[in-house]
């Protein structure tokens, strides 16, 4: 048959008879061709969760690396009876050679939020014209502070004021149009060229009045959607972070104070501060130790600087002797000179990071290998946390210092992929030690993704914008994710304070003094700083400072509850006011106050500022600290001083605040004053249990409740844990 | 057979079975399965050109929509024998899920030019941290003043300092490494712990001497390379022009000055200003109508507005009647009431911009009946050109404009390959008219892609940095792209003379005052001009303006030579330094002087300045105003008057210039004075035709060769052109 080689020989004729028979019992992957309408059935997963499957999904999703198994008790308790909130006839999807998209009804005065941390943006359909929609374009970013919708924890989650919530199961680089995209409408015909100006005008007028939700999801040829209904915004975002596996709960010590220290100091000098903290009794229950305990970093090599230091075990043992619960800085990179480097290398991508390899932690070989070398420097001499550092990416840098998104992986992984994943699954790799010593950890990593709420991990930046930081506060809790708004130095002493005052009541108190030799207190410009030159009235500074760490500390059992709370009913413990008051249109563009835990609404102000206006939602509220009761659905102005974050407690509300401990210990037992806000104050429950292990989880742990009734008090403790008690209800007082 | 079922049932086995069959004999589309070594095969196409072929590439691409056929003439008269200058052998190439990647060896000392128009990068493996290398992102953008290679025209070539060429013929957003990645190499192979360090360091010694070029192509499961040869860059830039089909050729009057009208104007009005030009006796040979001639207009109706210039042909009579060649503003998007608007949707885009249909250009439908509209409105009305707007993408936009990447076009593109294509579709479209009646064009754009030489269309934008817009014209002929630096208006007289001067010595001298209702020399600050206070010295400004138009309409003749030459050997009509002296390693960072033809050096000032340092590469040159010589291979100081940019003619050149008109006529001839410059000068061709059809491209041209040897002159006329002469010497004379 020459004529017939000579245009096809019979091996690609094969291929193609093959290929075109393959993509015809395939129809999902021919281009362009629209899903049938039976792929988008909604089906029941839990009550108030469906799932809608388009196409054919990719297998390296946020659902396929899950931190934790769906919390179904917890979904079992929340109302049920929900309708689907979206209709799913309304759904387009659509495959391309590019991947796959969807569209999704919107109302025109729908407002989105979520998306995972971001700092810069809250209800994402606002633009600088209004609510006419931006494209949130989720990409992990080290540079969160754009309002291009990358984050340090880009999740396909978003939930709607609506009252409905969708997580979009892909860790592709996904955008999400929130309603600035016009498809053309398939009813709009039109036959007479006379009729088409006044059919272009009703359509016209028809768009205004709808929008469209475009999820545009590269590579992917589907995608599985996850509807979470309400009715309310909060039982949507309950349901997603229970669907996720709950929310985690920190050991007690976390909920303390941390220092990270100079990252110059060796051993000895490390423990001189340490012990210089203490004795000025700031409160401390952790202390950071940065890059400097390796060999080799940046790479990093997890191996101890003998050098600087030459005896880990004693250091480790004098920290504790001090009582501070340990955390040590770390990134994935692994140096050339680390003994895992060989053995890692056919684990790790194709690509170095500053020399170093890249473990494929979605391969049990890398973690085994990466997890032997941590072991053996960290975790088997009982280190208590790390702080997982570089593992975010630079999606709109010239010259990004990541692997590249076309890097390979021996899971399959290609580097969007990994990208998107790389802080979970870091973080489930070092997570792993802890689970299996059925132990608490309570760490720090800067980049996240979808279903995070059980990783016990705090996000963190270097971007250091205190607005930023605060609005990093308000909207973590859209998308079950946690936030550490640092203070470090400050441009000046009101700076600093401000931003402490924040941070006091945020997911985790950190001080990240890594670059200053002394502590902040001593002296907040960096330079100075640096050549011990102390402010003249440092004493005062460090009184103020440690007042406000004590009134941290003052907060732990009220916290914990909302912790214990968030791990069993997936409520954030901090959460924008449009979470508590959906049907207040005031609060949705609120993105510089939150609720903290249940009953206390926090309104930081910024460097400069003795006064602001705060807008106190419907109800009735308490000044926390002049006790002046002031009427809600109100925009009122106040003026507090540098040392005083403005807080309100509200109406009808048991405050439980402990007499300050300068840390956590295994037998500490809080005193505990209950404060009796308002009228017919609602009970609140305390959560007691051994504080650092997960025995709490099974079982071991109990509930104390505060019952407040005119002058009956009651505090009802029942549980099954046996330890030692950690409350003592010393007294109740009308706030 | 129920258990079979159960798991899984026969039709699903059978697409399973199917498509792992498939998969087999299709190896290149398994994921991350490396390309067998056969695929990249060089394949010769061309004397110096190569194509290699990896793996299965997709249709839509710069080469599937060719604007002309390669030139095989013009390539076959280059020097032959080049063998192929990269090892294909250490080329790898890479599928994945989400698209592909090439690896391609890099020398460490390597210099990268081209990757299309762009005004910010130049050498493009330079990084602040030097020539560290940097990721260059193919995305098109309306804000080109960017560092992460976004551009009005972002094509897949490059050109190295080592003397070869490469394209990647891809529409997608592909992003070039240019040796800021480390790939982990297989070669390093470690036994013992003992010995790891030092190969560690071996083999880092050994990734400073090599690099690395990634090239990321998303989407495409293969795609072809094309190399081209040198020996110099400049020849393997010229080979990929007559690739490409070789330099457009524009109309004689289409190198004269262009004055875009005020956009509030009616046809009486823009008479009336069109008039005043004249009076001021002002060179100008086109005028540019801004969008409101139409009916409708943000998206455009294609309809003459009858309230504003009630007698369309009247008007172009008018203007005609003043010697006016005229062009039109448009953009593609189809108000509802264009009277195509219906027929035109099913051959549209599914997304709207502005409420107006998306042509899909690449369907001879959607062609035919936008250009039945344009036809009726502008092109059976012989207009002359266009302008063709907001034909670009705003990728790093949180509210972009344009249709979404994931709109869908009914030739089955994409929204992320039609925007790279966009411009380069419109551009063919609007060209048809004029192919078909074998007349030439001269229009503006404001995006493009590659392969974009033949397109008689000069690229524009709103950005409007002067020093970034003088980079542009440094970079625009690595990639045969043309560029029009614009002046508007200024910050100050000096400012806008400095721009005026980089206008002149550009492919398009357009003064674009569509904003401002007078022209700017009589006020260059927008608000008065709006207002029509005038500079006081505005007279004085005039004649220095009219000096400088005159500037420009003296090199026609020399220019046109260079644009002739052009299309013939594909050499551009303004490179950048390092094209011309490739050896000489200054001239590699030089991005604010380039060379306008052959033997004029351009070192265009900024505001405020009246000195700056020249880089003067090796030979001698003649300072074009004092006519002073100067040694080359030097950095120079030099100092020039507002009115007079630094120019510099190379030794040993016949500079022809002619008595300027004030506009290029059917029968205008040229009174042409040779500059002999210096020692020995070469012979100059002089290019005559018709200055308006494609007539001369067929044979219809005479080549006027202007030699100088000692006291004897000689012009000898050659060629089949019958027409008007173009041309008459004048004199000789020494410079």
């Amino acid at each position: 048959m020459p004529l017939f080689q000579t245009w096809l020989n019979p091996a690609t004729a094969i291929r193609l008879l093959l290929l075109c028979v393959a993509l015809w019992v395939t129809p999902i992957a021919v281009h362009g061709k629209e899903s049938d309408s039976s792929t988008n059935q909604a089906k029941p997963i839990a009550p108030g969760i469906w799932r809608l499957h388009f196409g054919n999904p990719e297998r390296f999703t946020p659902t396929f690396f899950r931190s934790a198994d769906m919390d179904k008790v917890g979904l079992k308790k929340m109302a049920s009876g929900q309708t689907m909130p979206v209709d799913a006839a309304k759904i387009s999807f659509q495959v391309s050679d590019r991947g796959c998209s969807l569209q999704l009804p919107m109302t025109s005065s729908e407002s989105i939020y979520g998306f995972g941390l971001h700092t810069e943006l809250f209800d994402m359909t606002r633009s600088e014209h209004g609510q006419t929609g931006r494209r949130v374009s989720l990409k992990p970013s080290d540079s969160p502070e754009n309002e291009l919708g990358e984050s340090h924890a880009p999740a396909p989650f978003y939930v709607s004021s609506e009252g409905y919530g969708i997580f979009v199961d892909t860790a592709r680089f996904a955008s999400f149009h929130t309603g600035n995209v016009a498809p053309v409408r398939k009813t709009m015909e039109t036959t007479s060229s006379e009729a088409q100006t006044s059919t272009a005008e009703l359509y016209r007028a028809r768009i205004q009045r709808a929008k469209t939700m475009l999820v545009d999801v590269p590579t992917a040829k589907g995608v599985d959607v996850y509807v979470f209904a309400g009715p309310t915004m909060l039982e949507a975002v309950e349901r997603y972070i229970l669907f996720s596996g709950g929310g985690t709960v920190p050991p007690l010590w976390g909920l303390g104070v941390q220092y990270r220290g100079y990252t110059k100091y060796g051993a000895a000098e490390t423990l001189a501060l340490a012990a210089r903290i203490r004795a000025a009794r700031m409160p401390c229950d952790a202390w950071g130790v940065e890059p400097g305990w390796q060999s080799k970093v940046y790479s990093s090599s997890f191996v101890w600087d003998t050098n600087r230091f030459p005896d880990p075990n004693g250091f480790l043992q004098e920290m504790r002797a001090m009582q501070y619960k340990m955390n040590f800085w770390e990134h994935a990179f692994t140096h050339p000179t680390s003994p895992i480097y060989d053995e890692l290398k056919p684990w790790s991508g194709d690509y170095l990071v500053w020399n170093g390899l890249v473990p494929d932690f979605s391969t049990t070989q890398a973690r085994r290998i990466f997890l032997k070398q941590n072991d053996s420097a960290l975790f088997n001499r009982k280190v208590e946390s790390v702080k997982l550092d570089e593992c975010d990416y630079q999606p709109e840098s010239a010259t990004p210092w990541s692997f590249p998104l076309a890097a390979k992986f021996p899971s399959g992984m290609d580097g969007e992929v990994m990208h998107s994943l790389f802080g979970l699954l870091y973080q489930q790799t070092m997570w792993e030690p802890y689970q299996k010593k059925n132990m608490r950890t309570w760490g720090l990593v800067r980049n996240s993704h979808a279903l995070a709420s059980p990783l016990p991990y705090v996000l963190y930046s270097d971007s250091y914008d205190a607005r930023c930081y605060t609005r990093g506060l308000a909207n973590a809790g859209f998308s079950g994710l946690l936030w550490a708004p640092e203070v470090r130095t400050a441009g000046s002493i009101a700076d600093f304070y401000r931003r402490l005052e924040t941070v006091i009541f945020s997911h985790d108190a950190l001080i990240n003094a890594w670059f200053i030799p002394n502590p902040p207190w001593d002296q907040v410009d960096r330079k100075k700083n640096e050549h011990s030159e102390f402010m003249p009235d440092r004493q005062a500074v460090a009184d103020n400072v440690r007042q406000l760490l004590r009134l941290r500390m003052s907060f732990i059992p009220y916290f914990y509850t909302a912790f214990n709370e968030y791990h069993s009913t997936g409520k954030p413990p901090i959460r924008a006011l449009i979470l508590d008051w959906p049907a207040d249109a005031k609060t949705r563009q609120i993105d510089d106050e939150f609720m903290f835990g249940d009953s206390l609404l926090v309104a930081p102000m910024f460097a400069g500022e003795t006064n602001r206006a705060v807008y106190l939602p419907p109800g009735s509220w308490y000044d926390f600290w002049t006790h002046a009761r002031i009427t809600g659905e109100n925009t009122i102005e106040v003026t507090n001083s540098v040392e005083q974050i403005p807080l309100f407690v509200k109406n009808g509300a048991l405050l439980p605040l402990a007499e300050p401990v300068e840390f956590v210990k295994p037998d500490t037992c809080f005193d505990v004053t209950v404060n009796m806000v308002g009228e017919r104050p609602a009970d609140f429950t305390l959560y007691e249990d051994d504080g650092v292990s997960t025995a709490f989880a099974r079982g071991e742990q109990n509930q104390i409740k505060l019952r407040a009734n005119g002058d009956k008090h009651s505090a009802q403790r029942s549980g099954n844990y046996r330890g030692p008690e950690r409350y003592k209800i010393n007294g109740w007082k009308t706030f």
